[in-house]
């Protein structure tokens, strides 16, 4: 349980018809791609039940600046280079300032 | 670290003018209310940048059954009804399938 205000993203993308599990495989590399200590301290990747070619994503940082640190490193850059070809739009999403977080896991 | 796939929901809503803040109270107290053993896994309440009257949550379940049987539940529904009349507009949400999950908190 944390009232820290943690940096916090939420994301939504559609892939093109049929590679949305290439997309969740990238979005997952991509994460890793980061490292153990970049600041990232929770995602999630979820199906939609509406579409199965949507996904969406949650984050949570230590702050900001490790958020734009990290997601502008080189090794994060070239996963997110290779999925961008994957995608059928824009991705939408917010950024977020966690005001309350608990965490039962 | 897990790959279980629990039941995840987005939802973002827009107080009226200056209400955010008692949103945000009631919210979590609707999340304290489910108790203990809801199944309710993780949470969190954010605002949003953009606009200062507007949040957004998460929520990570054990599984879709224990999230309808407590949002549906006399102490939870009962602070839904509180909340209902701070808001400016409908809510907007997803579910989702949380087929990666990863926490490092």
């Amino acid at each position: 349980m944390s009232d820290a205000h943690m940096f916090s993203v939420y994301g939504r993308m559609t892939a093109l018809p049929g590679r949305r599990d290439e997309l969740i495989a990238l979005l997952h590399e991509g994460f890793r791609a980061g490292g153990d200590d970049s600041g990232l301290l929770t995602y999630s990747i979820n199906t939609a039940p509406e579409d199965p070619d949507t996904i969406w994503m949650t984050q949570l940082w230590t702050d900001r600046a490790a958020h734009d640190a990290t997601t502008r490193s080189g090794a994060v850059a070239a996963v997110t280079q290779r999925l961008l070809p994957l995608l059928a739009g824009k991705p939408e999403g917010s950024y977020g300032d966690a005001v309350y977080v608990h965490d039962r896991t």
